[in-house]
């Protein structure tokens, strides 16, 4: 029996057929950077996205222009596409009207509760729900000038603001974002907005998080932090990398805390003087090869004989290197010796006898 | 005044001069490939992983020859060198008398508590600390079959009995670390652990945690959640990697947590179709020089002037992208405008400017 978490507790929305809180499967979101007016090298981003586990998708709209690939993106793209808008309410709702399965807005830079009422006529009409994205960076004058409030507070009390308003204007089909920079300001933030508005489904990610590394690392620590408290119903780890970088990080982040498992794990020790082969390149080819596999099975590739398969005994499978050969192993029990040219090859011939035919 | 947390309360040890535990700052470590026996080698080594923020370094000792270049490292390194012993007494007895800042040992594989008595009397002659070091994959059979456990309690009932017979030994210079593969796993036993034994500092780390990217991953995640628990006065992040590479997420960690700093922080943006430059390599070739500089200041690489100086002005100074030019900023605040191609340089200026020479 599973305990229940506050993301078991938050209403469901459908973003284009991808249920999204209550339950569901924590999302994986991602952005494209290619302009949409190209539609072509859109898709092309939008399918490498999904090979690496997209399953939802934004798109920002910058003007009018933009608009006029968008609606051929959300006709052919395999997941559904979200419409991302700052400032021009009538980009909004156009893009409704285009196709789009969900609208990000940030209110609190539409320009008017008019202009915001405006967008939401839209979503109820196109039945498309919106996400109300904050950002540390861009609150309204007059929440962010109350001197009685730290930054998380000021995010909590805007966000109530907003969700206030949605619900009044007769729409609940809202998801919720408050992302910052700074990664405990962010955890504190989502806390509480989890603690204030536990109906409302929440859109995680720690924004301009840096480069790959520092980004990997801000995104793991924050909304695993996050995540393993049970709270969050989609996330974006942002990196200013290649999108497509982004999705091993979101899926080890869920995978690293049991909450979703995309392909197989591997297990592989840091390597010490009791070493003697090249570990980090057998562990490397081993990885690429798995992810071609996608079998949900865990993998060990262990530098020593002496500790390897006892310190790897939960694994599916195994390999423990010594001196020109390789002992093969499957749940802490030894198969076999192989020479050291042909580990990688053994390995895999093991893991497609045992797992591939499984049900 | 900042809220005491556990590593406030841990008994504060000294590793060869290095304060660990009792609110001293989260110490970084890191351990050797090169065999010992090279000992160039391993200086080397020690130099490049001083260079990126190692405090304390391991070295195993799988065998008596190895115990020849360990005592000139000792002598030579610039930080305190750790001996890492599995099996064989003798070796953590020699390692003791030739000049190591601290022995790690698994008295569950050390053969009996007599052997074990006798490293206990080395490390009290050449008064050194120990660090008991529990691993999942190798408990003792006694507390491994009790079928009443789970594998954290375990863990912790194996723990608390080394414990016991250190102290009734007369020894309390101790460390503790019970590593497993498990984020989940591992974060549970460690919360135990601060519980049950609240004056013993922690030793973190995740055991085997795989590739870079994965070993990172699994690494931010799960002793970031303990971090910011209050748990664990010093980490080991391991990586399938270079052991140098382990460093920089170490110190990521700690500083996304804000419990210690090292060097500048990058803020920018994961880019989108707003953006016109080429923001992944500017933002790369500005993390770049400032690794060089090692300045406590956050720095920003923006993708676009609509939200760019906005969304950082926190940062202590950034630049905001837009095409063929670039528009400078300091905490919000809008400097100048830079032509595209002098941005980085305008940049380093504006901070050799304002931060170079303050005190």
């Amino acid at each position: 029996m599973e305990q229940k978490t506050p993301r078991d507790y938050t209403h469901q929305v459908s973003v284009g057929g991808v249920t999204l809180g209550g339950g569901a499967p924590v999302r994986v979101q991602s952005m494209l950077t290619a302009p949409t007016k190209d539609a072509l090298a859109c898709l092309e981003q939008i399918n490498s996205l999904v090979e690496n586990g997209c399953e939802l998708v934004r798109a920002a709209i910058p003007s009018s222009s933009a608009l006029e690939g968008f609606s051929e993106i959300c006709k052919e793209s395999p997941i559904p596409v979200i419409a991302d808008i700052h400032f021009d309410y009538r980009l909004a709702v156009a893009a409704a009207q285009n196709g789009a399965a969900a609208l990000r807005i940030n209110p609190g830079n539409i320009g008017s509760w008019e202009k915001v009422n405006a967008v939401i006529d839209a979503a109820k009409q196109a039945s498309i729900p919106i996400r109300i994205g904050i950002n540390a960076g861009s609150l309204s004058a007059e929440v962010s000038s109350r001197q009685d409030l730290t930054l998380p507070q000021k995010m909590v009390e805007c966000a109530k603001d907003y969700v206030d308003h949605f619900i009044k204007a007769g729409f609940d089909d809202i998801v919720l974002s408050a992302k910052a920079h700074d990664v405990l300001i962010t955890v504190e933030t989502y806390r509480e907005l989890s603690r204030k508005l536990p109906s409302i489904p929440l859109h995680l990610g720690i924004t301009e998080a840096g480069t790959k590394l520092q980004g990997t690392i801000k995104s793991s620590v924050g909304l695993g932090m996050l995540l393993a408290e049970g709270i969050g119903d989609t996330l974006r780890v942002s990196l200013t990398a290649e999108p497509k970088d982004e999705l091993p990080v979101a899926w080890g982040i869920l995978q690293a805390l049991g909450l979703r498992r995309r392909g197989a794990e591997l297990i592989s020790c840091p390597t010490c003087a009791r070493c003697r082969v090249n570990l980090f390149d057998l562990a490397q080819q081993v990885e690429e090869r798995l992810q071609t596999l996608r079998l949900p099975i865990s993998v060990a590739v262990m530098g020593c004989e002496v500790n390897g398969p006892g310190e790897a005994k939960n694994a599916d499978i195994g390999v423990a290197c010594g001196l020109r050969s390789g002992t093969l192993f499957a749940h802490g029990e030894i198969l076999r010796q192989i020479p050291e040219e042909s580990i990688v090859d053994e390995l895999f011939k093991e893991i497609a006898l045992r797992f591939n035919n499984r049900p």
